[in-house]
């Protein structure tokens, strides 16, 4: 099945556009039972500590790519155990990794990602930099040998203040930086749409952008937008809004911390309390959706 | 001693503004010593005879990090035995790895590429995309534990035709993004410059943009150019002269496929081949610079 129309589905078999994102930092772990043994090991209980508690409830996780890098083979070796157990649990897999060069480069990137590091358990879609164009795109929508169809968020308005001195800038066209990017993307995107009318290319939209949604959703009709930054960062229900289509279609919110790391009420274990915040949030974007 | 004076150094001893590239594609390797055995041990030998045929010529070498990460865990760890290696040889070293996250996940990528990754051998510098502003670039400037000062060389204008879509689009200031890229560039560094008056944080302009070049060598006087794309991808040498500035400092060169898959005369050992291929472009661009 076409990577695009998986993501529907799953959302809707879920009905819960969100996704969990999982950003382990070694000294910041959010539970004493995450705190025990070596590095490696606290990341593994972390990882699919999470993964038990939120699978009944979203169908998309998201795995940023650093945070396992930064302790090197070891550390990949954990993220890619937790692929496949992602995998296992029914999971749509999202690899954070903001890959991007150019032409056969990136060819290697997309192997990297979708054939060598995690043969068992590979990611559904990696998220990707647009500003070497379409070179450093398009080699990450592909179909994987077993005929898998695999895709790419392409970071187009990021939810960090300082994205703003380039992705705000104005062309003379009128448009911002982000919103010509948001038109390449809808025009290299149509070479792949699914069944549901939405491409194997999404677009990355931070939620604290929310003006900017509105035009952003105009520019890429066929664009599944990944959203992080709702809450914790500063988005708003309605910066969230602006992102779905008016069927409610077209966006899955990410959260991280605000899941992963909740406040725990006494006595109450940790993966209960992210379970417990991984509804919350979905009750939360149910009611942006119906509003 | 402060990255920036190291390079300038580095180039100064060898009198050649010259970085070999180290792009290994299994399939493609150039010459039979290189095709025996397994995929790790063909990219263990191709990168070593490399490293032993340039290091007495060029000052530094540059690792396409893709290439590597595309073989999994054990591919890291020929990339980092090869960086290991090549310190061991007084290279100085970049990974082109291009990355660029926000924040936090900028802060792990860094650690990856500087402490985790390469802990005997990290590089020098590494290649960072700038399209999420500098939360995506400053935390790659830094001091290691024992003290090594470490930079990077962001992706303002790339040699691939498919980065115009983005690079070559005309703000309403009158500036490309590229040069305004540049110009946010020239801002960033500043936080850190050495004696010689450049900056840690360099720049990637590809030789094949010559035209833009002299404009982005006015807009960013403090950084060093990291130039690639010249003779195989089209540079020219009115191209490469315009990066840089006129006491001859200010770029160097990057080639890789025209040095490690060089025509071997009748009976030439490869690694032979390989140090004249680098004798040659040592030549050219000395001439380049000196016209």
């Amino acid at each position: 099945m076409h990577v695009a129309d998986r993501l529907i589905a799953a959302v809707e078999d879920k009905t819960a556009p969100v996704c969990v994102g999982l950003d382990p930092v070694l000294g910041r772990m959010p539970d004493p039972i995450c705190r025990a043994g070596g590095p490696l090991e606290q990341f593994r209980k972390f990882t699919f500590g999470v993964l038990d508690a939120v699978s009944p409830l979203v169908p998309a996780v998201k795995f940023q790519s650093a945070c396992y890098e930064r302790y090197g083979s070891g550390g990949v070796g954990v993220l890619n155990d937790a692929i496949t157990y992602a995998r296992e649990l029914g999971l749509l897999i999202i690899l954070d990794g903001k890959r991007a060069d150019i032409s056969q480069s990136a060819e290697h990137y997309a192997a990297a990602a979708f054939d060598a590091v995690a043969q068992d358990g590979h990611p559904d879609l990696i998220t990707v930099n647009p500003y070497l164009g379409s070179d450093g795109v398009l080699p990450f929508i592909m179909e994987r040998n077993d005929g898998r169809s695999v895709g790419a968020f392409v970071l187009v308005r990021t939810s960090n203040p300082s994205g703003d001195a380039i992705q705000a800038a104005r062309l003379e066209s009128g448009l911002t930086v982000a919103e010509h990017v948001a038109s390449r993307v809808a025009e290299w995107g149509k070479q792949s749409i699914g069944q549901r009318g939405y491409s194997a290319l999404g677009a990355v939209i931070g939620a604290t952008k929310g003006i900017e949604g509105r035009s952003l959703r105009e520019l890429m009709p066929e664009q599944m937008f990944l959203v992080p930054g709702y809450g914790a960062q500063g988005g708003s229900a309605d910066d969230v809004r602006a992102m779905f289509k008016s069927d409610g279609t077209g966006a899955i919110v990410t959260a991280s911390r605000s899941v992963t790391y909740p406040e725990q009420a006494p006595g109450e274990p940790w993966r209960d309390a992210v379970a417990r915040a991984a509804r919350s949030l979905i009750d939360s974007i149910r009611s942006v959706i119906a509003a």
